[in-house]
């Protein structure tokens, strides 16, 4: 079980990127189990109405995740090689998307508790913070990235993720006391990393 | 999490295939999932009895699929770029791709209620709808597609496209007035698309 | 929704085997998703002893599934062009095996229902006969295989398969009248597949 | 269902790894699916706190399926061809790996029941067994893997592995005895092999 006289750093990140995406896919179809109505309903419409807040968990849940996804792509295009760290770096981030789909029928199914919207953003919180961490490991702490990267670039991505990770923490205090409040903050991070990454594009085209 | 600097439209389109292979193996995969027998039942006939419309919308649901499947291969072999539009394009597409499981149980579950099957219907229209659209947007609306094809091929696939979004929305119209046609419009039309495919294929051969 | 000019035969199997790898992944993973302890068991022996028929199902249905993955490599090595004709014949296939993790729970929880016994059987029995179509397709039918393998080799696969349909069928109907028989043949079939394979690999080495 | 004329041994290990990829996705998100708070619950603090060993077991099993698919690839780029042998070492391994969400869910409900902890542990071991089998044989019992690793690095891998599987031996038997000894014991294997994988790979850096 070890790598007996693997290199420390390997070129390709090809291996990574395909267990990522499987998981990730993966994911994103899972949270549709969570969806249910019961068998035994004679109410279809009544049974519908009962999983509006599910289904709008879920619908905040894809998008969230599907960012990520097209984010880990474009990250990864500019990454060079892998270490043993950024294995387990990216490991640790899928272990907090992948609490994503029971974290998000838990506030499905309570949208109206505090504890249950910010074990929510919590959640979201700490997939962020796992992104962002791996993110400066390649841009800061290694050598594994496209070192054409502009340090100007790096700092600015890391202040974007990070923005991302104190939105999230705000939601969660935010929840024990206006809840509301904490539920716009949740939906409106993607919007938020949805539009700048299409200018980012734009500009370079 | 922003492509610092990647370019705003990417040669190939390999990543964007692997991970909808991903997701509509699983989502395939997971309508199997709402099958039970009651593990106490002690009639397994009359058990297996009770499920055969929940049988009968999963093979609808499955060659559904498949037949996504197919055209979406056919369709990304002529795609030469991607850009984040389209990415999203197919990310929307995902979603309601990802819901049939729930509204083909929904739909097995209570086959003579009007608004399960409307939903079923209305979920399969918007699924089919995201993909004209994306294709549209690849075809007409980009330069990201093989620009070989010509116009008029174009114009023809648009049509088809179209043709079944309104057939799918007569479906979930028909199902509160007359639902036995409704289930007919929506089982016939992965036929239609099943058959044509295949001439077009044998023409060129 | 229409391959607009793609040709009616393509090279290659790779998008093919990739989407019929991510099916067989989940179905195998997912056949466990039906073992079940009550959480409120305060007797953890007798409910482990209680799915003991589960475990066994499982375990044949797990076996069975790994030697179509195996078969289906060693198959689509030999096979070079694909057709829409040999899309949905591998789809056809794909919608009796993802079926499995549904007929192996039901036998799991009815061990000694016949009807039961008979459905596992028949599911079986179809996803072999799908296997032994698509390879006579490709063998006899089309000019999609490696022409160089000696039609000799072709009957006698052709008959191999065949011979595993007939098994099933002949356990199908065992179920109705003596049902230990009928379970010995369906846990011996996997094992006679098991070892030919290996033999035919060494002869050839 | 036979390889006809297919070579004893073939070159490659690449879609060995993509199906084991799949697997391991897959087995690491349903573990997630196991979690559940019930929707009709009305303290979700008490509902969470009540998930709180379902939680810790699924850590355990998410960081150990973690080190199995980072020494799996280790390992594998090691390896140079692959025969039916070793095609089904890998299905054996796979089978212990995919039971490893029902045994995950048995102790997350039964953390105090020793029988329970026993059943985890022994197929935690039972994993480790089947991995270390299948790289005894690439590493002594046949000429697949790369064949300048010295013998050395060889026998002190094969010790490693065995230890592992002694570990899980003793936590299986302890589990009758001293129940939180074998909780530790199973717990702390992970970080074990976490440590020297890192230790290694930094010598040769």
């Amino acid at each position: 079980m070890s790598p007996w006289g693997a290199p420390a750093r390997a070129e390709g990140t090809d291996r990574l990127e395909m267990f990522t995406d499987g998981v990730i896919a993966i994911v994103v179809t899972l949270l549709v189990l969570e969806l249910h109505v019961p068998e035994t309903t004679h109410d279809v419409a009544e049974a519908l109405w009962a999983i509006v807040p599910k289904l709008a968990s879920l619908t905040v849940s894809f998008v969230t995740i599907a960012i990520y996804w097209v984010n880990h792509h474009h990250f990864y295009a500019r990454v060079r090689y892998t270490d043993w760290r950024l294995l387990w770096l990216n490991n640790h981030f899928l272990f907090w998307l992948a609490l994503i789909p029971f974290t998000t029928a838990l506030v499905g199914d309570h949208i109206e508790d505090s504890l249950a919207v910010a074990v929510y953003a919590g959640d979201l919180m700490l997939t962020g913070l796992a992104f962002v961490v791996m993110g400066q490991y390649v841009l800061f702490w290694s050598a594994l990235g496209d070192e054409s990267i502009p340090m100007a670039v790096r700092r600015h991505e890391r202040a974007r993720g990070y923005a991302g990770v104190v939105a999230y923490l705000a939601a969660m205090c935010l929840a024990f006391v206006w809840l509301p409040g904490a539920l716009v903050i949740i939906a409106g991070i993607p919007v938020t990393y949805f539009v700048p990454h299409l200018l980012v594009g734009e500009e370079r085209a």
